[in-house]
């Protein structure tokens, strides 16, 4: 039998009811003759309960603790979604991460797949069962421990089976139908995507469409695993939603298939640092160690402001969260107060938006840059930091002009059409 | 180090702060000498959520999804009672049933003990940790699946540990702080034994004196595991709550130790039934298979009620729970349309009570019986119904004179009186 694996996220099994609309879902794809693994996650609200325990008990816990206490929540939503399709005449069982079982690395809280042997549940499908229901998020250290992967984890664990049972397809039931073109908030003429390239998929999502989680369409692209999102809240068929895949697969794509945006953006600029080699580990080294997300960076070309100077000065420019800004500060003036580097002055701007095209298409087209840059120039929307990379072009702009640049940008790239 | 064996109940880490007060009191056992095993309930309330959603998915459901779910509740509390003492500076970790292995029998729901192999937690007792937090109510089949042992199986969880461990005792933090002569809402001269026998702790949790599961007290018995109850709500110390144990240990015991009763018990009457061969078991057969838990049975001599009639004729009177007497009667009445048996009248009274008088001294001491009707018959209370083991003598009595009862036999007893 072919294998299908299904994950449902914590909105998908929030009640009894919803999980009843799981099993619904799980008999469908059993109809047309698939063997089932279903991964699930907590129901909604479950997780954050036993995370308030935890930190009301003890500020810097024990993962490993932790990790026991939290994955409690999906092993309730595994039991009872095999009970219920037990209830509608289905062979299913539910099965903990230690029962399967999940071995995965000994890093509490964050950790990594070891392996996933089939042994047990290629042995259970043997013997007539037709699902497998597996609470996501968790595993097994090599001590015997509980482990989880981290939140977003129960996708990644989605993805992992899909690639461990060679299954021919990923459904990850979630509360949206699918991938857009963008946020159908901000633009109305925003449209659901059939199918996205796992690249373009990684750069959206690490751009806020917070569909996937970023570690499982990594993994997918790594093992090919077909993927696809859909809405467990609709009628669904095996057209349903969006399908990210290979690029092989999508036969001929736009140039740009999606315009992303991350709204609270601070820029912050380094005034006249000394440019001497290694001055770029000296400031971003504290930045990390503070946990600080920096994302783009920009470096201009030095310059010498005064000739009876022989030293070389530079400006040098970085993006991150709003909310890290102060974190930021902190770490920069004390790496200068310790004589890291010395700097003239430091700008900060709390009030941009990051807002990218996306696309494989990009690779073989040249004129994308020009082209967004017109559009946007067109708006009289000015850029103040551009970024690129092999498959996305990022600006930062005031926030005031992010959902016009992100309208423009979907008309000047003709995402509200079809190909045909 | 010697090892000792603390278990909490439900509302004994019902939230944060009574498992913080928990952790206070295995603090004050390591602060004298011992390595502890604990051993927890789910928080009170969190066991019937669960059951509550296990029941909402399926009426009959799979008792192995149901162990897989429920058990979910008590691995939370082990986690947090790890963290808390951690956060104390008391190295501490959770066990979860597969983890130590608990290893049971496949009856799921209803589990018994296999073994409990100590390797693991002596390992760990050995690198130096203090404390063992174990999830009670719950183990492993040889399968591999999660079991659990029936409700109340916390206890028998923590005095099955004592066994495997030897310790020096195993001790049950509950809400009450002792085994009472009596119920204190019965008679306010009910007194707190310091210690109590085995059996006569059996009689008394059987007849409702509600401390401790009756599973609890006949392993502890078989293992000569030292059990004392006392309160998690009070400060304790080594002489706090009541010593389950031995007779032996018990220098001078009074011939009665306590008066135990049952409220709503219903006493039905099978009149003239024929007596032969075989009758016994056509009447309490079909009781059994409905379900009804008879509890004391009494027939009287035969009768030869016409001497053309050549049968003999008894009348059967037995008493079970007044609400299963509809239960009771119908499995009766199909029994006789059946033809199993016949019977001239079926007379129940659904308003008595059952009192009983407990202790190991009765089988050294003659006219306990005698004292205890002296005493009803003195207050005019008519014993309807009597019943009698090596130490206990029940009898059923009008509902009414129940209270009345209980306090004449604990004054006639001395129950007030402490050992001197």
């Amino acid at each position: 039998m072919p294998v299908l694996v299904m994950k449902f996220g914590g909105t998908s099994v929030a009640d009894l009811s919803r999980i009843e609309n799981a099993a619904k879902k799980v008999q469908a794809e059993i109809a047309r003759g698939y063997d089932v693994i279903v991964i699930v996650s907590a129901m909604s609200g479950k997780t954050n309960e036993l995370v308030g325990w935890v930190e009301g008990t003890s500020k810097l816990y024990d993962a490993r603790e932790y990790d026991a206490i939290v994955s409690s929540g999906e092993n309730v939503t595994a039991g009872l979604l095999a009970l219920r399709l037990q209830e509608n005449g289905v062979p299913a069982r539910s099965w903990q991460g230690w029962q399967v079982p999940i071995n995965t690395t000994s890093a509490h809280s964050s950790a990594r797949f070891v392996s996933i042997p089939r042994g047990n549940i290629d042995a259970k499908f043997a013997e007539g069962f037709k699902v497998a229901v597996v609470a996501g998020f968790q595993g097994v250290s090599a001590e015997g421990r509980i482990t989880t992967l981290g939140r977003g984890g129960s996708d990644t664990t989605a993805v992992a089976f899909a690639a461990a049972f060679a299954a021919e397809r990923c459904d990850i039931y979630t509360d949206v139908d699918g991938v857009y073109t963008t946020d159908p908030r901000v633009s109305e003429k925003a449209r659901k995507l059939d199918k996205i390239a796992y690249e373009e998929m990684l750069e959206l999502a690490s751009l806020g469409a917070k569909v996937l989680q970023t570690r499982s369409v990594e993994l997918a692209m790594r093992y090919k695993v077909r993927l696809r999102v859909l809405s467990s809240f609709e009628d669904t068929d095996e057209t349903s939603g969006t399908l990210v895949c290979d690029e092989d697969e999508i036969m001929e794509s736009k140039v740009v298939s999606g315009v992303a945006f991350s709204r609270d953006e601070a820029k912050m600029t380094l005034v006249r640092v000394e440019d001497r080699p290694g001055i770029a580990a000296a400031i971003f080294g504290p930045l990390a160690d503070a946990g600080v997300n920096v994302d783009m960076i920009v470096q201009n070309i030095s310059e010498q402001a005064d000739p009876s100077d022989k030293r070389a000065y530079t400006d040098m420019t970085f993006s991150c969260p709003t909310n890290q800004v102060l974190r930021a500060k902190k770490a920069i003036e004390e790496a200068q107060a310790a004589g890291k580097f010395a700097y003239a002055q430091l700008i900060t701007d709390s009030d941009v938006s990051k807002v990218s095209v996306v696309g494989i298409g990009m690779r073989s087209h040249a004129g994308v840059a020009a082209k967004m840059f017109a559009s946007l120039a067109a708006e009289n929307v000015n850029i103040k930091v551009i970024a690129t990379s092999e498959i996305k072009i990022s600006v930062l702009i005031d926030r005031k002009y992010m959902e016009l640049a992100v309208q423009a940008l979907h008309d000047a790239f003709d995402l509200d059409k079809a190909n045909t």
